[in-house]
């Protein structure tokens, strides 16, 4: 069933391996093998399928899950991607009623959907559904995205990262995206998000969502931009709403949806050291004042709703005036939007809308907490989705780390998913080497929180590679890291022969000062005193301790007998 | 003064000003010149003066100031390093009583140290004085290291940031060691700790000492234990305390001492996962052991503080139990080595020695203020020097970031000092570009932490950046950034021709989806409306807001005058 090749070379000594369900449901993870008798590890997996051909397209393992429910049939504006099964066109569905996770969730019904996160959590299904009932998770599942291996986006669960790919004006092929999402997922992305602004904007995304195991994010509004000639102010919500649906009916699992930029929260930006930075934002910003009028995404909102509901296309309600710098960091504005989309929240989630909210962006490390208790506040507890944050404005080229530290944080607080930053941030495109970069720091920045918040079994990996580690399991320690190929790398930088991998001393201080080599020493030492003199010997000292203390606290020193200096 | 290579290719547009004190002192800065008729930004500058021959030593700025201190001379034994100013033997001295800045601070006087650092810190040196004396902030300055520019490492300051550096058996020269020093100085590094553990261990260290213009650290029981062969159980404090001395004539300004290490606490360690991962930790560990008794670190700190006052080298008082994983993190034995570490310094602070605590390690983010706070109570407010700590085990590799993560909450706290970790760290030796990608990371952790407490002047400079990024001041942004080269060759990458460097756009989006651009635009029709009606319009649609939820809090809809959904 598992092939030594299921991650390249990636994962050395890693095999995908199936959790099964019910309903024939089978859970991929992997299995790092271990040597010196140690159990092998199981770590999730979001690499997806492997050994598929990209113009296929991945298997749809989802069809039969979502056949029995109340369904019609949609044509598919502008099929050009690939052929599944060599069907000239795809077969897509809407929902006849409201077909979402959250209404399922909410009669009682546990999907397979639910089934199969709870597998990968290792969590209650039955707490799956309770979150996803309560608002509290999403599990973003378009209908027609049957390619998909869910996963659920909550604060009781996993923190999620999500990388972002797509091509834009200036370069970038189709081709270049579909391996950006193949090798983001490889390294950990649990969500992807498609921000292509370029030509051939829906060919690209039919290309990636066919080939994407994860779910899928747009911003639908960049390419209703492209349809009306890049003219912000000749936006109109019809083009919007086409827009919705030519991407629901291609299988987007979440939409970005600015609704939260208001008319009147506008002019609130005007004195930001950055104004607005988020490009969705602007857009709306800036066609609110051309007609001076509210955003049609607002007053349209219970309309895109129904969009949703028939998909089953989750909300993540776009924080348009987050901060683009430190000195705009929790503003009025910032704020001001966050109430709105609290207020979209309930509205969407009593039209059974999965939900959740997109938060900064660039925030100093005392201003965060503030963000995650306003957000579960004011947002009654929805999945918060935030960029970062970036706690200094100084580094770029390394805003990968700059925002790692504030993803860790927030995501400890309580943020859901954390939205990856690529070291090329605010200066370029990120390459498929910046990409695996910011994949690897948001996966340190996501496990930190998960340790931090006490999640069941985050820990034990750390403690099987600290194992490995002091027991000089030196290939263990290189296949349990997140990044096995460059610790093995960084180790062949000092010490290249092969031996150097099963010594019992490493190339920082040589065999005669290696602490982990005398502390075995100190440990067998310890072990023939016995626990029993051990721990005599500890009481005694203590003893000893309080003796000197109570007689007025000075340095015991027992050699000399007297104090050593006057 | 200024040359425009002051700093090499590393920061183009910045030169090296010095600002004057009283008596001589000139205090070095760096000052970034901008376009646009923006003001230069002054940030501090470690990076020692510039076009020396490191075979002649930097130059002797302090002499004039120590000259006057109560002081003998001593013969620097094995001396065979930089011959300055064609001396064959440098002359070198020892206090006939305690000339510690914290004798002299205590005293009431502020000494040229306190007012350099004072004028690099932008504080009163009324306030510096009061800090040393207090024993909340250390001025590390041996008399014996004159070519030093003092800085100070307290909690009321700038977060200072260490970097490592050091041969060791396995591999690397007395040059690389010299031009690792530069090179982690001009980047950015506070202090330099020199833990060669190989042969010429006094041979580097001299090298070393003569061409910082940072304060140096070291761990003298490394070069002990080389003294009698590598064997800890052969140790005595005969070659110990001649250690200290040779090192204190060299003129090293801090010793890690791992006095706290006592033999009770060491069979504490025996049940953890990864056991002592200090190297002096457990050289002292074995030595306890193998002779049951009391560690002379700690019997004999009052001689050991007698040393240290009479050259004034501070004491940084070393966490040989510090945790080496997750597991092991805020256990008993690393908090009963704290206890007695806070022991430790009163006793040094009764000798005038100034002191500060070394602090973990590997530590996951929710346990991470407990060490800060317990660190603050029990060493009475002593500056605290972590390592880190990292937040997770699992990414080996990149322990730069995992540590990162720790090391600005922890420096948030109120750490002093943040020793770096480099990519390299349990893998291998750092080289030139570990060494720099270490400093950036930590120069990262330092200044979030600084903007986090609210140092006055910290914010300015990310002010600076994000208002040339907002004005599309591309140089500028490149020039402000920590590394200058890396902006600048990042943005090449995508978009090489130098008319980008002009253009009102950047790569991500492209011309058409810039969102700087069109807020531009949307600040000018704002400014167009004027405050007046800007501020008329927020009432109005706030008005009509809250008539919306007084009745029933159904979104608003103006445009179709009817909720959208039924």
């Amino acid at each position: 069933m598992a092939s030594p090749h299921d991650y390249g070379t990636a994962f050395p000594n890693s095999r995908k391996i199936f959790v099964e369900g019910s309903r024939g449901i089978r859970v991929p993870m992997r299995e790092i093998a271990l040597s010196g008798g140690e159990p092998s590890l199981r770590v999730p997996d979001t690499s997806g399928p492997t050994g598929h051909d990209p113009r296929t397209g991945l298997p749809p393992v989802r069809n039969h899950w979502i056949r029995d429910r109340d369904l019609e049939r949609t044509v598919l504006a502008n099929g050009n991607g690939p052929e599944p099964r060599g069907e000239p066109t795809r077969v897509t569905y809407r929902g006849r009623s409201c077909v979402t996770q959250m209404r399922y969730a909410r009669l009682g019904e546990i999907t397979p959907e639910m089934e199969f996160v709870a597998i990968r959590e290792g969590m209650d299904p039955e707490f799956v559904r309770s979150e996803v009932a309560r608002g509290r998770a999403i599990i973003p599942a378009n209908i027609n995205h049957p390619e998909l291996e869910p996963t659920i986006i909550g604060r009781a669960f996993r923190v999620k990262i999500n990388a972002n790919i797509g091509n834009s004006a200036v370069r970038s092929s189709i081709d270049d995206e579909v391996e950006k999402l193949r090798w983001a997922t490889l390294w950990g992305a649990d969500t992807v998000m498609d921000l292509s602004t370029g030509e051939d904007i829906h060919e690209t995304r039919e290309w990636i969502l066919r080939n994407s195991p994860v779910p899928i994010g747009t911003v639908p509004i960049y390419q209703a931009l492209e349809k009306v000639g890049g003219v912000p102010e000749d936006l109109t919500w019809e083009v919007y709403r086409d827009t919705l649906i030519e991407q629901a009916d291609q299988g987007v699992d979440y939409f970005t949806v600015h609704a939260g930029v208001l008319l009147r929260y506008v002019p609130m930006t005007a004195n930001r050291l950055t104004g607005i930075v988020s490009r969705g934002g602007s857009i709306m910003a800036k066609w609110c004042l051309a007609h001076h009028r509210e955003s049609f995404l607002y007053t349209r909102f219970g309309e895109i709703c129904e969009i949703m509901r028939a998909y089953d296309v989750s909300f993540s309600l776009g924080d348009g005036l987050r901060p683009g710098s430190i000195a705009d960091a929790n503003d009025e504005a910032q704020f001001a939007e966050l109430e709105t989309q609290g207020e979209l929240t309930r509205f969407a989630w009593d039209l059974d809308v999965q939900t959740m909210c997109e938060g900064p962006g660039h925030v100093p490390m005392h201003m965060i907490k503030e963000n995650m208790d306003n957000q579960l506040d004011w947002c009654h507890e929805a999945p918060f989705y935030t960029l970062g944050p970036l706690t200094t404005d100084i580094a770029p080229g390394y805003d990968h780390i700059t925002s790692a530290i504030g993803a860790a944080q927030i995501g400890w607080y309580g943020t859901a998913m954390l939205c990856y930053v690529t070291p090329k941030e605010h200066l370029g495109l990120p390459n498929r080497e910046d990409v695996k970069q910011g994949v690897i720091a948001y996966r340190i920045a996501a496990h930190a929180a998960d340790l931090a918040k006490g999640h069941p079994g985050a820990k034990a990996w750390d403690d099987a590679l600290s194992k490995a580690r002091f027991e000089f399991r030196w290939r263990d320690q290189f296949n349990l890291s997140l990044d096995p190929e460059t610790a093995l790398a960084y180790h062949d930088e000092t010490l290249p022969a092969d031996g150097a991998k099963v010594a019992h001393f490493c190339s920082m201080c040589g065999p005669k000062f290696c602490s982990m080599k005398i502390t075995q020493d100190v440990r067998e030492y310890a072990a023939g005193l016995g626990i029993a003199e051990g721990e005599a010997l500890g009481h005694g000292m203590n003893q000893k301790s309080r003796e000197f203390r109570e007689k007025g606290g000075e340095v015991y020193l027992p050699e000399s007998g007297e104090p050593a200096l006057p």
